[in-house]
């Protein structure tokens, strides 16, 4: 019988989602807590893995369970076992052909900016800073041109193990909600440190260091060297996969 | 020279505003950020204290600098000596006769409920969590009764050290967002867990266990010991005071 859960996380103090040998990981918290109610070890499978103090809103894993639980049994005996900086959302039975990383079509992520002249304190887990008033208006349509389908290389981390840089980015949107500045991005599936790369170039856009156009000639460039820094990892959180609704899984993850 | 200052902050870990003999306060963390930046020692006075726990948006201190410095100085200068849970939002020079409580004609606090069937992960250091429906409407019309200028015994502490229990209640609101339900309230003082009371006794009215009626009964009973619990302090974040305009101070801090 195989479960798909839907869980939330606060990345912080986590080196990430992937189990390492030491640190603590997502991964190794969720498969404990998993494996107790199971009585028995399981493994887990995400639909994406999230670097060290990246966020979850909606993470979905899933795992084929030795033993029948109801899914409110699932939800609240695995919740029980986990950190407070994890909870599982829901449980839902799925055909065995579901795979929360190969069946998904899309993934969302959100990049929060505390853009004003003194650091966060409240919220600082959450968001990354910056000092200089950015022209989010001209963010926005600087990033208009990386919808569609592309090679990110430009904006794809030296350590990323993916065969090819080509992705399809369905949407980017940047807006200000008071004194942030938040990117919105879908895209089929993301290259390793690829939305906070993005980021990262659009920043000097927004302070007027670098013109709209640059952002077309980074991606034009394929050239990783010449983009802007890594943006920081608190301020992501990875809002969660898109899957075809014939999978019978909550609306917040359905395409 | 009088000072104010702007300060947020995040009151996880603190036992709150008030200077102990043991445990973090905010006010010794920022009476040592500010006496270091003064070369001598410094008190501060608040427009009112938060309880352990209890977050600020923009409480406001004064104090009498020893030094002449501008106040980008003091803002950099003592952020610097501060931890990152607590940061100045801005200084501003103010007659001598400014007192950060004193000059102060109302306050704001917000208060926010994670309103679903399992707790919070991400924001659980600001939110307080409530499993069951809450019918923020009904509770909304509820709270109106407590608008104008009553006697608050009912939604009191029995540590309270107040002369007297009589405060002018400017609004309260209560709406949604998404999953959370988020009450606002202004008055020209509160009491000692005033707010935190009063979400305790909405809270059975949004879940249908108790008339809306009720908190108009509460309000007239003048009973603490018939009221709702105290609703945790996790929730309740302290948008700031609000003076009078001649002050000069900041925008958000004005009536």
């Amino acid at each position: 019988m195989r479960i798909a859960l839907g869980i939330e996380y606060d990345g912080t103090g986590f080196q990430g989602w992937q189990r390492l040998s030491h640190g603590a990981s997502l991964q190794a918290a969720v498969e404990d807590a998993v494996s107790f109610v199971a009585d028995a070890p399981v493994e887990v499978v995400c639909s994406g893995r999230t670097d060290a103090g990246v966020h979850a809103r909606c993470q979905v894993v899933h795992f084929d369970a030795p033993v029948r639980r109801d899914p409110r049994g699932w939800v609240l005996g695995i919740t029980t076992r986990l950190p407070h900086s994890i909870v599982v959302l829901w449980a839902r039975e799925v055909p065995d052909e579901f795979h929360a990383r190969y069946s998904a079509r899309a993934r969302r992520y959100r990049y929060r900016i505390l853009n004003r002249p003194v650091r966060a304190a409240l919220q600082r887990q959450f968001v990354a800073w910056e000092r200089l008033p950015l022209d989010h208006v001209a963010m926005h349509r600087a990033a208009q041109v990386l919808v569609g389908e592309h090679d990110f290389s430009a904006f794809r981390t030296v350590h990323c193990q993916a065969r090819h840089a080509r992705r399809d980015l369905h949407e980017i949107t940047v807006a200000r909600a008071g004194d942030e500045v938040v990117i919105e991005v879908q895209a089929n599936a993301f290259l390793h440190h690829m939305v906070r790369n993005i980021v990262g170039s659009l920043i000097p856009v927004g302070r007027g260091e670098r013109p709209e156009s640059w952002i077309a000639e980074l991606l034009a460039g394929r050239d990783r060297i010449v983009a802007g820094p890594t943006a920081p990892a608190s301020g992501l959180t990875f809002l969660g996969p898109r899957y075809p609704r014939q999978w019978g899984l909550p609306e917040e993850v359905c395409l």
